[in-house]
């Protein structure tokens, strides 16, 4: 790899992606994306007992799809690098335990799939492993108990609020040849804008956003039109708007490359999600469908993938701190 | 790097280690490694209005003191590899929140040291960051708080219980050439035998040691012999014995290369912490102290770094899951 600028790096040896595997629940079954996913549940709890034993099995069954596809058995899988939003990052663990594989677990809140993505392909790149894996997952049922109210609580959501996508997505990389690869990467900064409103996360991602596609297109001297499209992972409308915005004030037009997977996956005529879609599994169910989809297709080439976080837990609100975020982006290329 | 075995690889660019350094909660500061540290705290507060934010300052003075030593500025850093056990992993994202660096968050629950050390010196030795930092933290009454009682309860402790230390380490890493250095490392799998009893965390560990520690002597075809110690973190007295145990029934005795953290920490005849210490901070602040000191005096020039963690939740605990334990394994030589 070449260090390149504050933050980034290419990835010299470029590491393929070989295949990949999107599941997703019923209500993002039933949105814009539904024909893009390799799996649509019909039951969210995937027949367990607990919401959070159906996500660890979300992660269970992309690995599995994914490497179906190749034709592969997961032992082929040197390396996993994933994550999820449970406390203590258990559905990533537990579904780690019942597919024992060298894992490193990480935590970059909604961000995790390209923290996980900018990992694996490091290892890839550098030699570490010839193969791995980057997962992550979220679900809606797991996310509401955790971080606001149980579900059947019936508890109102504010119009700023986004829904935590029920999804997971898997990634598989190799050191083989492969027309789609990963190009290079920019590290992420905490930013913190003051935002403290936990019903608004797109408010309080949208600078990192900002911060991380504006040094990462100054680090490798590159502009929004060297991309065919620019995605953030998931500000949903309020925060795409934001983003819009403060490039805008910097002279700089995203509106035409941009688009943002919370905004994405949900139909908002149709679908009532009041700002869009949010969670690990939501840029990672949309990169693992209708993206990397519409780049083995050849309609989109090139590719910068930028996963949000908000790196808050309840306990910080309740302590009354402020928001912090963080953006990763990977840029995925594809050359025949 | 050079893929080797199954689990293992070589970092054929080592990264070198520059700077590090450790500190440690009054308790701890009693312990037999007080002189070891470089800051003992009076106040484990460290003049906040809360644990949490007592466990950020932790992390960010950790950092600092790593850095103070070098005569670096926080801007030497490219990247931030590190985590903690709180929920979110909001210790360390609120660290570097107000110390703004590239930032990579981790979980690997008390193995997080080891396993950010592996990911910052992928990045040093793969080119991605010419320095990086591996820091994590831990905290008593953050841990008891979030894992079991607040501490007002005056809860009774078991007898097969550890004590989460109160405590930091910071690594540096750069691609300048060192004496002390990384050479390989071993990407742990998550093992579960069972266990449920969220008391006895040792127990649940060491078979992750046993398995990581095994793989990695077997994918680099050596044994105990060529290490002058292998330290696991933090597996106490308890899970320690269950180690050399396992390892005796494989007809390989560890008994004069293995020490843990957990059993290092405090002196079990002075303080009672019960089956010994645990937490990121732990074995994070045991490296930083007596290891990787004596590794600067000479008397220690091979050592494997094996931190454990147990990668369970309350929740999980609660739903009556078992435990599952992961280890990654870290070489780190001494090469004049």
């Amino acid at each position: 790899m070449e260090r390149c600028g504050r933050q980034s790096f290419w990835f010299r040896q470029e590491p393929g992606i070989c295949s990949w595997a999107s599941i997703a629940g019923r209500k993002e079954g039933q949105g814009p994306l539904a024909d893009r996913f390799d799996q649509v549940l019909t039951d969210d709890h995937l027949g367990q007992a607990s919401w959070e034993q159906a996500e660890k099995k979300l992660q269970e069954r992309s690995l599995e799809l994914a490497l179906e596809k190749i034709g592969k058995g997961r032992f082929w899988v040197q390396l996993v690098v994933g994550g999820d939003l449970l406390n203590q990052c258990v559905a990533t663990s537990f579904a780690l335990r019942d597919q024992p594989l060298p894992f490193l677990g990480v935590y970059g809140a909604c961000s995790t799939m390209a923290e996980s993505l900018l990992i694996a392909g490091m290892a890839v790149s550098g030699g570490a492993a010839h193969t791995a894996a980057a997962i992550t997952s979220s679900h809606f049922a797991t996310a509401e108990r955790q971080y606001r109210l149980p579900l059947v609580y019936g508890g109102q959501r504010s119009p700023s609020a986004q829904w935590t996508a029920t999804a997971s997505g898997c990634v598989l990389l190799t050191r083989e040849p492969q027309s789609i690869r990963l190009e290079s990467a920019t590290v992420g900064k905490v930013a913190d804008w003051g935002i403290t409103d936990a019903a608004n996360m797109g408010a309080a991602m949208a600078p990192a956003a900002f911060e991380t596609i504006l040094t990462h297109l100054e680090d490798l001297g590159r502009g929004p039109e060297d991309y065919d499209l620019i995605v953030t992972g998931d500000l949903g409308q309020l925060g795409s708007s934001l983003l819009l915005d403060l490039f805008d004030r910097q002279g700089v037009s995203l509106t035409h490359s941009h688009r943002d997977c919370g905004a994405m996956l949900f139909s908002p005529a149709r679908q009532d999600v009041h700002a869009g879609a949010s969670g690990c599994g939501c840029s990672a169910s949309v990169l693992c469908s209708e993206l990397l989809g519409r780049m083995q297709e050849g309609t989109l080439r090139r590719l910068l993938f930028c996963a949000t976080g908000a790196l808050l837990s309840p306990l910080t609100s309740q302590q009354g701190e402020t928001i912090p975020g963080i953006c990763h982006a990977v840029s995925i290329i594809r050359e025949d």
